[in-house]
Formats: structure tokens, sequence, C-alpha cells
């Protein structure tokens, strides 16, 4: 019999209409003689409610404390989804992390899971149970509750489909798939009726919401089939899987813009060799992820380096940024949060020549200036004025033939 | 080292604020130098909100499905008030009824307490944590959480303190202690230092809500002292134990009224020996607790049987009822809320003679007509009109010098 790991996102189970909703979409699916594990994020605003609570206490809460509080979200959307099944007649039951026996280590908020133990839910399973497994939450080696942090319940969904030997693996959100862009900024833009799990990667880091990076690295790693659907709809969404075909891939696969990019230049510190690694590994002590990096042509003895990080990085990295920066003897730090990185991603950019300089092309012709470049074997990304963005995605999915 | 047991109820810590004051409170007699287990209820309406999501997807929720909801109002609230006494700088922990391991039956949403393993506790306390555990809440041996039902926090502070050897247990509410009478009622009512488990056990069934009967029936057979206060002020409260100074007890300790108190007539029974057996052991099986029992004298070979049950009991009992008067072949059933019942509770009354005589008395005095009365040997009951509740309890108060 069929094993499928089905996902549903907070606004899939934003309230108690779209829980019967989802319910429904379940027992579609378990009616056509497939095993279902099911897992859910908190409904909605839950996790914002509670974390307002949090606030209104503490500033500087245990990270212990916080996985206690926020692991409570997930743990009413299972409850009341079992409810909304088992009342359409149909046996199903709604597991914690612990329950199950979801391993983590012990990085409270943002735990790595370490295994699973699958005898709970295949035993479940084997009673004809439909399954529902709290996402984003596990237990550490003390007893503790722990969560997974950003991309948390996707993770869940494909470290359970992984561990069970699942079909594939569903992930339902509110968005109809993976597009060539998104629609909302370009109105032609098409859905993609499969994608590389590389193409994906590139273009979930690049800010396009469906699927969490972390998931599909996990799914590429297993070679486990993510399937990306709405599930307000019942149309066809995007599969995720690794592509054999290598001639038939497309030279560009999509356009994204990521509009959460700050720009960081450290003005003035010493040419000297080592210094850039000084900076970035100092940094990167502190979790400061760096995405693109510049280094000047030195003028004089002194040097610049610019990089990017992401916005929510630098709520935290602030203090971070201009520590590092005085320790390195800087003269100045420079933060501009009003840049967006456009990006196009394609398997086939390696074989095809110019693809690239197209892209160039499209920004150079709506007069937008180039901040940084950065080039991996499927993607270009370009820096770009934030004012720019949209333009820039309709014009680069323009001279691609994207639509 | 003291090991002393509190728990704080709903109201208690209902908003962010009192938790902070809980917190505060808890610091407090931890600077004492005693260690501190603390257990708490769910915030003020979090159940309240859970249940009304439930019952927007499902009118008939699975009992274990309504524990998973459930629990997660303890969790809340303990994850919370831990971080409230982290912020003042004191080392606190959280655990939950499953990680505490308090074992329950299988019993899902009224479970029992079967035993409780204190090796994580000690282990915190060790530490010298304060240990914050979730009320109401364990976990069978499916490794399934459980509810404990009404009166269930109450319960777990009584259960955890009697496992670990606590010196006492303090409930804390939004009440001063035990008086002799409602103080909303009766303004000369005076607070009771100290009452005897008997006592308490009889006004805690008759509607006073500061201590449930089940925890104070623990408390009881364990030998343990309760201190029962309020977490709004430092007022002294009321210690709850043994008496054991036999002679020194009065005869009269408190007045109270139960306005949720609903009589059921059935009437025109056949007159044969084993009909009112077959009656209560019907409504038993359906868990319908009768509280007052008068059989009418026979008139012809027909019969009247008048009981009374709680108000709440009314709500999934009613079809029962009239089922087993069907079944019985009664000619009518007559259900009638507008009673309430008064009572007199007093460990000395055994030994003093005209208590009862005295009580009727102040009721007579007063022109209310008792339709029913039942007698322990520390309590006396008669049912009333609603209307004349207060005024009855009041004209009781006065004539056994309570003030």
């Amino acid at each position: 019999m069929d094993l499928i790991v089905q996902k549903y996102g907070g606004t899939s189970v934003g309230n108690p209409d779209r829980i019967k909703n989802v319910a429904e979409r379940i027992i579609k699916e378990h009616k056509k003689g497939s095993q279902i594990v099911v897992t859910v994020s908190a409904m909605g605003d839950t996790t914002d409610q509670l974390i307002k609570l949090m606030k209104e206490i503490t500033h500087k809460p245990d990270p212990r404390e916080i996985d206690m509080l926020l692991t409570t979200g997930e743990q009413i959307s299972i409850a009341l989804l079992c409810m909304a099944i088992q009342s359409e007649g149909f046996p199903a039951i709604s597991l914690t992390g612990s329950q199950v026996g979801i391993k983590t280590n012990n990085r409270h908020n943002h735990a790595v899971i370490t295994g699973i133990n699958n005898d709970r839910i295949i035993s479940e399973l084997n009673h004809s149970k439909i399954v529902v497994v709290a996402g984003f939450q596990g237990v550490n080696s003390n007893d503790d509750f722990t969560t997974l942090g950003r991309g948390g319940s996707d993770t869940t969904a494909v470290a359970l489909a992984i561990s069970l030997g699942a079909k594939r693996c569903e992930i339902y959100s509110d968005v109809d798939g993976i597009y060539t862009a998104d629609p909302r900024i370009v109105h032609e833009a098409k859905k993609l009726d499969c994608i590389s799990c590389d193409e994906m990667l590139e273009l979930a880091n690049l800010g396009a919401k469906v699927l969490h990076p972390r998931s599909v690295e996990l799914a590429k790693i297993y070679g486990l089939e993510l399937y990306a659907a709405s599930s307000f709809n019942h149309n066809t969404g995007t599969i995720v899987k690794e592509v054999r075909q290598m001639e038939k891939r497309r030279s560009v696969t999509g356009v994204t813009s990521d509009r959460r990019e700050v720009k960081v230049a450290i003005k003035g510190i010493a040419d000297r060799p080592g210094m850039a690694a000084e900076l970035f590994s100092k940094l990167a002590k502190d979790e400061i992820n760096v995405d693109m990096i510049i280094q000047n042509l030195a003028y004089g003895n002194l040097n610049d380096i610019t990089f990017t990080i992401n916005e929510e990085q630098l709520v935290q990295g602030r203090q971070t940024i201009y520590r590092v920066a005085e320790e390195l003897g800087a003269k100045d730090v420079e933060i501009d949060s009003t840049v967006a990185k456009v990006s196009i991603v394609g398997a086939g950019m390696i074989t095809t020549s110019g693809v690239a300089a197209k892209m160039f092309e499209a920004l150079g012709n709506e007069n937008i200036n180039i901040q940084q470049i950065t080039t991996s074997d499927i993607k270009v990304s370009c820096l770009i004025a934030e004012a720019e963005a949209e333009n820039a995605v309709r014009a680069i999915h323009k001279i691609f033939n994207l639509a």
C-alpha cells in the first residue's frame, strides 16, 4: 500500500472551516487506498499571539521555555484536525513530536532532526488510522521539547517521508505551485509542472515562499519526490525531483526577486591578506550568513568590503557588524536596505552561453543599474535598487520568453 | 530543606501582569530557603477559547483528542510563568505532566492519577531550580496525554505534595480562604483560620469554590496539610488539616448555598419493591450523580420519587432521565431548577444536640418553606426556593452566631 506524507501550512489550517477543508482533502486521498501521514503547522496567527504574550513577560526568554510555549501551537492544530477527520467518520490520531519520537539535538529554537522512531506511527497506520503529526517540533535526549526553527514543518514532513519510506511528500500552502516568476509581479508567469531540486533550492533561497530550502535539501539528499500545491483549490501543483534528462533542461526556469536583502559596506579597512577571512569568520561565529560579497579595488592601503545579508539577520546582527568593523579598524560602516536581489535560475544555464549577458541586457534596456553580481552553475543574481525590483523581474521574464 | 508545593489557579495567572505577580510570590518563598514546586492551571479563559474552537469543528469530539487539545492550556502557562521567574534572575524549569511522569489511567477527560515519578523533579530541585509543573494533566500507559477533569489542578498539586513528601501544599486562587459563609451574601462572614478535612469536604462539595473536594479527599487520606489563600493579597488564608482536639470542635463551622441544584420528580411509578433501586442504578450507569432523594408516600399503587442533581449533569442527563422514566412506566417527569440547597457544616454537630432544629427555626422565622432535607454526621442540607437562598444563608449564619 502506498504511503503518502502531506503537510499543510498555517494558512491552510487558519480557522475551523479551513481545518474542515483540509480534513476533506485528506479523506479523499485516504479513500483512494493510500496510507496517510499528515503534518501541520500552527493555525494562522497562533504563534504570533503566543510570542506577543511572551513579550509582555520578558524580552529575554529562555530558549527552552520558548519551545515549551511554541510547541503548543501545532498541538492545538493536530487535535482539531483529527477531530475534523473523525467527525466525518474516519479514524485518525494525533501525535506530538515527542510522542512520535522525532529526536533532535539540543539546539532549542533551531534544532536539527537526528532521527525518527517509526514504531508508533506504523502501529497506528496498521490500525488503519490517518496519523496527524505536529510539525516544527521534536524532543531532545533530555526529553525536553525542541523546535526546528524556520521551515520547520516542511522539514518535519520531508523527514517523516524519508524515515517512513513514503512514495512522496506533498506540501500544501496557499500557493498553487512553483511559477516562472511571482504571478503578482508578472501576470504572464507560468506554473511549472516539474522542477529539479537544485533549481528549487535556488528558487527557495531566493524568496519563493512555497518550499523551505531546508526541506528541499533533505529531499534532494534522499531522492524524495516533493509535490507543492495549494490547499485552497484542486489545481495541479509542481513536482520537485531530480531531473535526469540533462539535455532537455530549460536554460532559465524562473525569475525571482528578494527585497529582504540588505547591503553592508565595511569601509576603509587595511588591505592585507587574511582580512576578509577574519571579517567573515567573525560574522559566521555570530551566525550571520552572508550572501553576496564584493571586495572593491584597494585605494592606497585601505580597502572596502561590501556584502549582503538578510533583513532578519540585521536585527540580531547589527551590533555584531559594528563590533567586528571596530575590531578590524574599519573607518566606517554603511548599511543600505533599499536594495533588492533579482535572480534567474535554471539547471540548463551551464550549457547555454550568453544567459547572464541576456539578463544584463534586460536590465540595461530598463536603465537599471547593477550594484553587485553573483553567479553559480544554475543561477545569476544582480543587486539593484529596491524600487526597480518588479520592473526588473518583468523585463527579465520577458527577455527569456518564460510566459 | 523544606519542600513546598504551591498551586495557582486560572484567575491567578489570567494575564501577563498576574503571571509576573505570581512569579514574585514564588520568588519570595524561594528566598526563604524552601524548595518550591509550583503547579498552575491554564490562563483565565484559554480553555474556554480552545473549547469554542473545538465546537466549531465538531460536537462529538474524541476524548483523546480533547485531552491533546486542552493540555496545551497549562503548557502555555508553565512556559510563561518560568519566563517570568527567570526574568527576575531566578532559575526555573517547566515540565508537562508527561515530562514529570504523572501517570494516570486511560480515562480521558477525567483520568485518575495512578503514580508520580519524582526523578525529574528531584533532579531539577537538586540543581536549585524552581520547578513549574502543568496542572490538570498526566500521561497514560500508552504515552497519550490525559486530563484529570474537574478540580484537576488542585489534585495535581496535592498528589505532587504527597509524592514528594512536601511539608505542605498551598492552593492560591482569587479567594482569601474559607469563610463561615460566602462574604458576598453575608457581610459579617468570618474567615476561618483552620478547618478539618471532613468539614472542608462538605463545604467543597456544597459549592465553596476554594478547594476541590477531590484534592481535599486525597490530602485527608495522606494526612497532608493544605493552605488556601488568595494570590491577589497577602492576607492569612485557611489551613485545612485533620483536627485532633475533638472536644474543641465548633458545632457549626459554616453555611453554604448551592444554586446549581435541580429538582427532578419522577411521578406516578408503580409502588413495588426494587423500583427505586432500578431507577437510581440506571441513572448511575449513565454517570448521573444524584444528591438528595425523597420518596413520597404512595397514593393508590403509584408513587413519586424526587431527587436533586447538579445543573451541569442535567445538560447531559436530561435525555437519560426521560428515557429511564419511560422504561419504568412513569406517568410524568417534572424538572425544577428554581431551587437551591442551603447547608450547615460542622464537625462538632454530631455531639451537639438541636443543631438541625435551630437551622429549621431560622428558616421558619423567615417563612422559608423546606422542600427536602438531608443530613450526615457533619452536615444538614435543606432544599428551598432559589429566590430565598441568600436570605436563608444570612438567617442561618446569624442564628449560629458565626460572625
